[in-house]
């Protein structure tokens, strides 16, 4: 399914305790409720991105993370660096299974390909260019055009100051824009990952659940050259000097105290249509999940004996885990729910109040009844595609993705289209370089033979004309013929060869026209249709954009007219959710709840010496011996392990640093769990908890690796 | 081991949060405490034992019950009543698995032989009788004899009010005597009992756990001869009209409410010595722990393919599963714990505080000293008995007992020795016809075998001369010869008939020597050697008795110097614990807590259709269907199944009813929790729950089990 770029921030969601992802420059509004959850600071100290504690943190580009030494070492959590341990990984040199502790700065590694280190350093209201008095006026593809274009001149702007990454995030259902102007640190290298029977302890298993014992924390450097500028990898970089970093809680954290998350969470959709709801809880989800479910068989059963492929694929397989056991999640959830009844209850009452007054009913009402005929029709092209996009081969799409950068590349850089400009050129060659780490022809071709066996059942006219002459489909083809056809295409293809693929990267469109190559033959064919394709889900996607801020408009001015305040939903930009350590009055069985904290007693209990509960015979020793060191605390007699507390996070959070009430470190968040994932649509209070990694079990697990410089480097006396 | 009548009910206790077995008319000393905790009445009125609430509880003689209806109904828990079912089913017509329901007065069916129901009617203190001053100067056997003499023309006085069995308790380590007065009712009949999957759900595995989802509740109806006097069962005889009855609560138990439980609780031994401390949990629990596995192992391989031999031991396998997990519970939270360190601590304040002041010295030094060198006497007399003790057939032991009841009827009754009056025949006469139910020669003679063999291998000289004469054991004797000889003694005995046993319940001396049956004969060989054998315990008790009654008036005063009040231990009289619905925050896994409330869905959750968690298919189905009538808790939006409260109960507490703070009926206590049985030695407020069955979890039941009647006559609407 495609979703505009406009549509992946759209929403927003209202102050609930414990609920809102809160914008920095938003906090002093809610004072009053940051005081009474405990929290000593000024809240006007958190507004300043570019002072302490804001200054330190830092996005990975999907994950969180933060500055803990004046020294460029930055924290996250160890599935965040999971790519780059497994990147450096083989199987002579299991790091994935071993960890990783580099003895001395020289003997830091280079992080997958494509790795970043974002320093955010400005944030400004640029809404007026991007809608400006002419946009505003416009329509369907031509408003697309438009909000793209200013968006890339904003952009464009920003990012003549070299070094840097500049984007424009939309807010409240693309009401609001902002410029966030980064840092962009290229030059990432891994420190520090603890063995996976630490980091990833209890796996998938215990994946979204809790009692939790994960020790899910890893550390980058941020390398910049030695002048200070941000540079691709140089044996001669030198550690980047934050301005400023996190230091260590003093106090051990306890049940009841104060935290925030601070972190650049992804998306949430709690004011999504009912339409939006019902499509993606009874038809997208579900299908999702059975897809994520087909395609980890697959990978499994190819892997099974090839430790190579295995380890190639690890990272994926985990993504696939992750995601689908939250899809489930939320699918479970909704089906206990009267989310849908109530969702639609809402926006009825939010219909009666727009056409209860004569303005309002100018203003909104004909946008409320467009936006759904709108939505429907984005959700049959979305069915209608489903099959077609899962069948697409990835070196299909890849060479379609550079043929079209071919194109753009013909233009001046202003007027290329969004995604194939100069800037994105690096991101391009680590997506074309990284397949070396994460694609098996022999996989590929076994997912492929999955997903085009469904899409070529379909009657002829379900199926796409251009697609099946493209890829030599034909109606009734049995699967020997499918298979026989796809073992074809990587015969006549090289693109499974790096060379192959990066020689593309500058390739015209001339060399692209002499190509010999299955999949480049492909992308040229499909090229107009492509194309055409393109432009009618922009003419949809620029109708739907501008219906559905109004929309979001009314359902805003009315929770204002009840004295609701409003948080924008997330967006994959800096926020910040405060709560407090807190168990759960029900847990996973009936007639039990959470208590806040695990310890390292729960290691062992549930620690067999293999698989997702392989802990370290070393660690099941320390504790069998309890050499807790200063790290016990007496209450629990042990050492914390994790911890639940009332933060409002979602994907994106994870490796956001957890501060206390006087913004010292206390852990980092990593999770939430499996029944409050539908949270991201309709907030739960009651099942919502984040799971973090206690600080204490981090350096008394670092303690016990040997990793002594880091501890001292982090200020551990 | 054989502890002293005298033993049983020595030691105290000292008030703490939500600790305490509270004799009624200690109340009024801590209203204070009762009106924090919620408690809406005047303490004063729990205090008289014959208005209510009080009058409304009684005893079943080891299990606790009340007065429900004013037609006699009497409520307690399913495992109380549970031998009356066992006692009633028969291959045929399971009532243990269908569970029972009388559809009338008529339909109800007598208990199993000498159930009785306890209705208290007076306490008198009577330590100035019991220990009168010439008494006071007396040691040893002659204490021992004149406190049993004392005790008995207390008792026989007080039984001269027909229908009423009288007893003396001890309190405080035999420094306070109390005369109970209770009018005794022979004629209990079996009203209902729910399915073993409703009442026994769980069974052992659940047994002492948490969470829970257990309908221990049964009822039986107390009966009396159409006069209201107390008589044996007749066709003719009434039901008993109880001065008063509980009613049921009209609001809903709901978490924090105040909760107190009126029962029986049996023993608890919170003031031990550190040697009786290390003895108890070193050794004789050990043993005790393997002893029981050992005679359940037996009885399972013994009865697996014979149904009729399987409920005869059905209650004993219930009780010993029960007391071994109980005893394992304990010695694992010993094992964790450092008890006995605190103990010894404890003792050498209180040593310290004897030998700071001359007065003191005076009064119990010596006693101090003197109980430890006499404990250890005991303690290896115990050990030395261990396995003599284990290895008496059953038939021995009831012809050694009618045997001496043949010497004591010789003798005045007042003379008699305690146990062995004219008032304690019918309890001979159930012991005699009861094995009817619970006895099955293959098994007996497997467990003989397992006990013999033990203690058979021991060197001649740790075994009993006497006993080897008499049963025919010789040195070295193989495991083919043991087997002949027990064969030889079960051909030679006609103790397994009903008939031959009731015979030697009238028989004369005479008439036992002329008996050729292998048990009386042993008897008759041993009678000599057993009266020595109880003198010389009779000698060491009296030394025991009056050097720990000294000890704990030492301890007494020393916890009084230090303000701190004193509770008696429990000792099978009626106590009040009070204290609040509440989970806990820290349950059976790390990271997990305990909610104060389980609900029909945990039924569902753990149903399997067979064995302990077989919940019938009715009430799955209601659950499914959701039907939980005016039963649901909208917080938990199921209905309330069990439930948790801090209330300080022991052994004896199963059955007590559980009243809200106007008293009336919320639920009927238990059980306990494994990791706080040790409670019973060394009182743990943050483990120790009881968990109740919810009065409305009864009614929901009771409902679909169709019970209209019974319901009614509850006074359900």
């Amino acid at each position: 399914m495609k979703k505009s770029l406009l549509m992946l921030a759209l929403a927003s969601s209202f102050a609930m305790a414990n609920e809102g992802m809160w914008m920095p420059q938003q906090l002093p509004e809610i004072a009053t409720e940051l005081k009474a959850a405990g929290l000593a600071l000024d809240p006007a100290s958190l507004t300043k991105l570019t002072e302490f504690p804001m200054a330190a943190m830092v996005s990975l580009g999907g994950c969180s993370a933060s500055f803990v030494s004046p020294n460029g070492l930055v924290a996250t959590n160890h599935h965040c660096v999971y790519g780059s341990v497994a990147h450096n990984s083989t199987p002579e040199n299991d790091l994935l299974a071993n960890g990783f502790l580099a003895a001395s700065l020289s003997d830091e590694v280079a992080a997958a390909p494509g790795s970043r280190i974002y320093v955010t350093k400005a944030v400004e209201n640029v809404t007026s260019k991007i809608i400006d008095a002419k946009t505003a006026k416009l329509s369907g593809k031509k408003r697309v055009d438009a909000i793209e274009a200013n968006q890339k001149a904003v952009v464009a702007e920003c990012e003549k100051d070299e070094g840097h990454r500049c984007s424009v995030a939309a807010y409240y259902g693309s009401l609001e824009f902002y410029l966030i102007k980064q840092l962009e640190i290229k030059d990432v290298r891994l420190v520090h990952a603890p063995a996976a029977g630490v980091g990833k302890f209890g796996g998938d298993t215990d994946n979204w659940m809790w009692p939790r014992h994960t020790g899910d924390y890893g550390f980058y450097r941020a390398y910049v050259s030695p002048e200070g500028k941000s540079a691709d990898f140089n044996v001669d970089n030198v550690p980047y000097k934050p301005d400023f970093h996190l230091t260590l809680a003093k106090d051990g954290l306890k049940e009841g105290d104060f935290v925030m998350a601070l972190g650049y969470p992804g998306r949430t959709n709690r004011h999504r249509l009912p339409s939006e709801v019902s499509e993606t809880f009874e038809w997208s989800y579900p299908n999702t999940v059975a897809s994520y479910k087909n395609t980890l068989d697959i990978i499994a059963s190819e892997t099974v004996n090839n430790k190579d492929a295995a380890l190639k694929y690890a990272s994926r397989v985990a993504g696939l885990n992750n995601y689908m056991k939250n899809r489930q999640g939320m699918l479970d959830s909704y089906a206990d729910s009267d989310f849908l009844q109530r969702k639609t209850a809402e926006h009825k009452e939010l219909t009666a109040w727009v056409n209860s007054s004569r303005d309002n009913k100018k203003a909104y009402a004909d946008d409320l009844k467009n936006i759904e005929k709108l939505l429907q029709q984005r959700q049959q092209q979305d069915r209608a595609d489903y099959l077609l996009d899962n069948a697409t081969p990835r070196l299909l799409s890849v060479a379609r993705s550079l043929h079209r950068l071919a194109h753009e590349s013909t233009k001046p850089d202003a007027e290329r289209k969004a995604g194939f400009q100069q800037r994105d050129l690096p991101r391009f060659k680590a997506y074309v370089t990284g397949m070396e780490r994460n694609f098996d022809v022999g996989v590929e071709k076994a997912l492929d033979l999955s997903n085009l066996s469904k899409y070529a059942a379909q009657p002829k006219k379900q199926r796409n004309a251009e697609f099946d002459a493209a890829m030599g489909i034909k109606d009734g083809m049995s699967q020997a013929q499918l298979t026989a056809l796809i073992d074809s295409w990587y015969a006549n293809s090289g693109l499974a060869e790096l060379s192959n693929r990066t020689a593309l990267l500058d390739a015209s469109i001339d060399q692209f026209k002499q190509s010999n190559d299955v999949f480049v033959k492909a992308a040229l064919a499909l090229y107009k249709s492509d194309l055409k394709r393109e432009a009618a889900d922009e003419e949809l996607g620029g109708k739907i954009q501008q219906a559905y801020a109004s929309y979001m408009r009314a359902k805003i001015a009315f929770m204002q007219s009840k004295g609701q305040a409003v948080y924008p939903d997330a967006n994959s930009t800096l926020r910040v959710t405060f709560g407090n350590v807190t168990g759960r009055d029900h847990g996973n069985e009936d007639g039990n709840a959470w208590a806040p904290f695990t310890t390292l007693q729960g290691i062992t209990a549930k620690a067999t010496g293999e698989g997702e509960f392989n802990a370290p015979q070393k660690q099941l020793d320390a504790i069998k011996a309890k050499q807790y060191g200063p790290y016990k605390v007496d209450s629990l007699n042990s050492v914390p392990v994790n911890y639940l507390a009332t933060l409002d996070i979602t994907g994106g959070n994870s490796g956001s640093a957890v501060l206390n009430s006087k913004a010292e470190f206390v852990g980092l968040a990593f999770d939430g769990t499996l029944d409050s994932i539908i949270s991201d649509w309709d907030f739960n209070p009651a099942n919502t908890r984040s799971i973090q990694v206690d600080l204490r079990y981090m350096l008394w697990q670092m303690k016990l690796d040997g990793a002594d410089k880091l501890l001292v480097e982090l200020g551990v006396k």
